[in-house]
């Protein structure tokens, strides 16, 4: 039987408070979303002001990095033409995102979740996810 | 140009928190979404043990709850063969929800957002898709 | 080579002001949807006040409408269990409609496009798009 | 409570009607999409002659300039491979459009709706576009 370690609701919510403070202080509304390992929705919070298109894309940049187990800007960098990724963003119907705004959170060397940020530009996105995982780490090395 | 109400991020939290209480009052997890008056988004939680079939389940339901402006167990009750409303809930890609659970929520006489529960039975969706509303309503009555 | 009879876009929006008029008669605000003999849309609008998810739901049952050549409501009818032609609406990725509200045009015996109305009750629905289709029908009568 | 602007019904004909101006005078049949602030359809015309692919494709670069407040030719700048936002048009199961031809409709500095055109070439469809929203700001000065 396999034993999985998974983000419980309490870490996700330290993960979008951490993501929302940076998105605060650079003054850009997001759209911040969590996943489990598998890339399923654990939490959700869309700031007031961020976009409507952002709902599903910070979504599929947490499902993408927590099931992949890959940051969505790694993905950006090998999907190009003549490369054997190439095209990797169209795959489950779209959900595969290689947009910048995507980290896997890893815990002891296993990915337990996912981070996704949209409303900005990829890099203010990836900058409030990294931020949020970093906030994230810091409230959990005591417990 | 018209003027349209929304619900604020403070106020999507406060329709969860609601929500949350019962379910946890009831020992049922559950997956609770907000959305705005357009079906949109706003807040999400799966509470730890919520469904993961119910991520979207309780999304539709909250979408549409406020999109149509209809309680999800309204639509149950004309969705029947026969009816002139059966099959409603093929609509918009199968997001249409006639399953119990989804609530508008309602501020002086305007849909200005949707809640959507899912994990429990319909009944125990119903119910805390109300309590998230009764606490909603308590806690912005001195604002 | 066939010919083909197919609404112009003159045509659709004498379809859209019937519908509307009855529309502001009964006071409901309508989503309103014209499609050509195919299905594929020519007009649209949605009313002041009209909900979101009949945006594609007035769209599919002008599609069913036209490309089906049969009135939604009249698909409603065998759209029931034990009938060979259940589980219909669940068909073409679900935009084919048993949901009352969609009629087909027709001129000299042929469907030369469809009108799908949503937003209201069925039977609402479909004496609006009644009027419609009996306004496009009178003031076409001179030409 | 976030108060909201949205096009009201008779602007968005205003801007269907700048850009079918535009179409006829450099004779190019256009499909023709307005969308309120979140992306949702308030008004279509299909110009006789215009393309049935155009019908979505008009649809999609309006949801997108809307809903992510970004006119589709800047996205087009930055969907580049080897950019941070390269893939951004599969998202949204393909809504979102980096096709140039979209134009978001700001008043008062809001994005209050979205406008898209389709069936020429990118250059003529953002011509069009532009041109809708011209003329409605110029029908508009006077209220």
């Amino acid at each position: 039987m396999l034993t999985i370690h998974r983000l419980e609701q309490r870490e996700a919510r330290l993960l979008i408070e951490g993501a929302r403070q940076r998105a605060e202080a650079i003054g850009v509304p997001m759209c911040i979303a969590i996943t489990d390992e598998s890339g399923n929705l654990l939490a959700f919070e869309r700031m007031d002001g961020g976009k409507t298109s952002s709902v599903i894309i910070a979504q599929d940049k947490a499902y993408t990095a927590a099931a992949a187990r890959k940051a969505t800007h790694d993905y950006n960098q090998v999907n190009v033409p003549g490369n054997l990724a190439f095209g990797i963003h169209t795959e489950v119907g779209g959900r595969i995102s290689s947009v910048g705004g995507g980290l896997p959170v890893m815990v002891n060397g296993e990915v337990v979740g996912g981070i996704g940020l949209s409303s900005g530009t990829p890099q203010q996105d990836m900058e409030c996810a990294q931020a949020g995982i970093d906030y994230f780490m810091q409230q959990s090395a005591g417990h």
